[in-house]
């Protein structure tokens, strides 16, 4: 497989622009405005680690009928004008006084009064999976300030955007689940029992980087003869024969995620945990085979929770509860939808998913296992390389 | 040095809980309201990538006298447990119909009923720096059912407890400061012209890892004549004779980060970089001679700012504004205090500070010095090895 082009050409911010611009009308927005990371660089292109500081604001409007506006902090300004924007905006932060505020509002009005038939409802983001990214003091005071404007719900719109996928996303999405797929593979080689658990972690770290990805913002895992830790940092536990090993990585490439994660025994395997391995497996196939454009993820959930329910060790017992099984990725290592027994959002061309059927196999213990998809016209296509059917036991 | 332990004994956590209950006093609150990565963490010891989910909400609550209460999604409780807590309260997250709100509200009506001389306060961080992590759609209707209680702002107590570090934490951060100390000086064994900026990005990622570090979350630079991105990701562009090379890296030890920069020339460097290099340097050590216990982050500024304005190539002209130059440092890769003109912060001991003169020196070409220091009785205590006096030259 090729490397995929980086970043993306200017005819995927103004599909991506059109497209918002379609689910702003249904809600009549005069214009949608968004704070945090994921959706300021799928409306721009700004790709910064820079977030990390939790000092400063940053917004982006765009206005119901052109194309997005920057209002941010002029530490941003040279970033900023190398992305499809010709309209930003900046202000010296830090200035708690005024951290953007009063720049944000003067965009907001003159957006807004510039629209023909304006309704003065502003689109923000408020349900689930969203935040707001600035202080709750400076929020209030924006709330107080910008009537006769009104600040309305719009996770509907960035909901819908982010969920389905382009083509040049998808390639980066598979670019890294192809990179991670040949490192969980390569794991028998890399590991080895009287590694400490922070020693194996750090050898993956570094061979993920090694073969191309270019970060590794989420791995968690575990080792021990079972574990339901399973958002784990290491430990300086030693791994020993007998041991199950699990790897869960949020590997990046260009900004896009994967999301998947794989076991390995050292040595032997318990024959519960090798059931319990062969019944989350199983449940994956159940959730792949019910995957097409039409069905619901809470289809998804019914079909995996089904087999979790049913072959487990500990079968339907009140330990083994099943909860959310799955969930959709991109930029960010969870996005929406869930897959839930409630979800119900309709699989479309383009979304991309994970699999993740999980069960508690022995008090204390759980196996999740997880795969990577992205929903075609005629089922799923894997972008994560299929899992061994049977749990894999290394030296 | 030998290398820190990992974690904090149970001792560091009680007295971060007996300082928390001193500001909290002051401030006549029944509990205090957390839901933020670091606030977390600083109060519990929680530690996990996780929190890059975007998915569900999480809440930690310090009764007035007790010891934090955890009010988390069932996927956190195992983790949670590993912890001091003794008191972890688990919803099935996500659950949007009500996800965790319940649970916090009857937790908060049953530590602030329990105080002697309730005053139904319950603080949550509200200003410069904070921001709230749930969705807003929850925020309003937190705020909506909370009376009798009320919500009142406390940022003053995460900032008071944080921007002081204890000696463990102290470890931490001086720790990975070495270790990037010592990558810096290894770059020309490690890079050279020819390579592309994404070739050396990488390559510098893999030695902070192999030297040592636990992950890079945060890593900017750029090459050229000159440049004025200065949180910037990699591009194809090939170094040649002549580029200036800057790297800037917030690079993290058990959760713990520094952040500092270098600069090399590759081959040769022009008068007017040189000059700008020397003058940020002149700017660092004014700014180390005036960290001391009583002075503030706005004496350090204008230390720094009178060499700026009178040393670079273009001096106090226009286009050489002078904005913020360092800021706390810790658990993220920038904290409270901010060094500017107005900040006004007292230092004090134990205080962890990054100094960062920064000056154009060309039209659309700056120059950021950085270094990592604590506040000691007598003065600063460098965490990074000072950079060079004079730019570097590598082939």
């Amino acid at each position: 497989m090729s490397l995929p082009d980086r970043g993306f050409p200017r005819t995927e911010y103004e599909q991506r622009a059109a497209r918002a611009h379609e689910l702003m009308a249904a809600l009549e927005l005069d214009a949608l405005l968004v704070c945090t990371e994921p959706e300021v660089r799928y409306l721009t292109g700004f790709h910064t680690p820079f977030w990390q500081s939790p000092t400063r604001p940053w917004f982006v409007v765009l206005p119901a009928d052109g194309t997005p506006v920057a209002v941010i902090p002029e530490i941003g300004a040279s970033a900023m004008a190398d992305t499809w924007l010709d309209d930003v905006r900046t202000w010296p932060a830090p200035r708690p006084t005024d951290d953007g505020l009063s720049l944000l509002l003067e965009t907001l009005r003159e957006v807004s009064g510039r629209r023909p038939g304006s309704t003065g409802r502003i689109g923000l983001p408020m349900g689930p999976e969203t935040h707001v990214r600035m202080p709750l003091a400076d929020l209030d005071a924006l709330r107080d300030r910008i009537p006769p404007l009104d600040l309305v719900d719009a996770t509907k719109v960035v909901r819908g955007l982010r969920m389905v996928k382009s083509d040049l996303e998808i390639r980066k999405v598979a670019h890294v689940c192809d990179v991670v797929s040949g490192a969980f593979e390569g794991i028998p080689d890399l590991l080895s029992t009287g590694m400490t658990e922070r020693e194996a972690f750090a050898a993956f770290r570094v061979d993920l980087l090694q073969r191309g990805a270019d970060d590794v913002p989420y791995l968690v895992g575990a080792s021990g003869p079972g574990f339901d830790d399973i958002i784990k940092q290491p430990s300086d536990r030693v791994i020993g024969t007998g041991d199950l090993l699990m790897f869960d990585t949020g590997t990046t490439f260009d900004g896009y995620f994967c999301d998947f994660d794989r076991y390995v025994a050292f040595g032997r395997a318990d024959d519960d945990a090798m059931r319990a391995y062969g019944t989350a497996w199983a449940a994956t196939e159940a959730g792949l085979a019910a995957v097409r454009p039409g069905a619901t993820t809470s289809d998804l959930w019914r079909a995996m929770a089904r087999v979790l329910e049913s072959g487990g060790p500990l079968g339907s017992s009140p330990g083994n509860s099943v909860g959310r099984l799955g969930h959709g990725l991109g930029m960010q290592v969870t996005e929406w939808p869930s897959n839930t027994g409630d979800d119900d959002t309709v699989l479309a061309e383009g979304m991309v998913l994970t699999l993740e059927p999980s069960l508690t196999w022995a008090p204390g213990r759980m196996m999740v296992h997880e795969e990577n998809l992205v929903v075609r016209a005629d089922g799923p296509e894997l972008l994560s390389r299929r899992a061994p059917a049977e749990l894999p036991i290394i030296s």
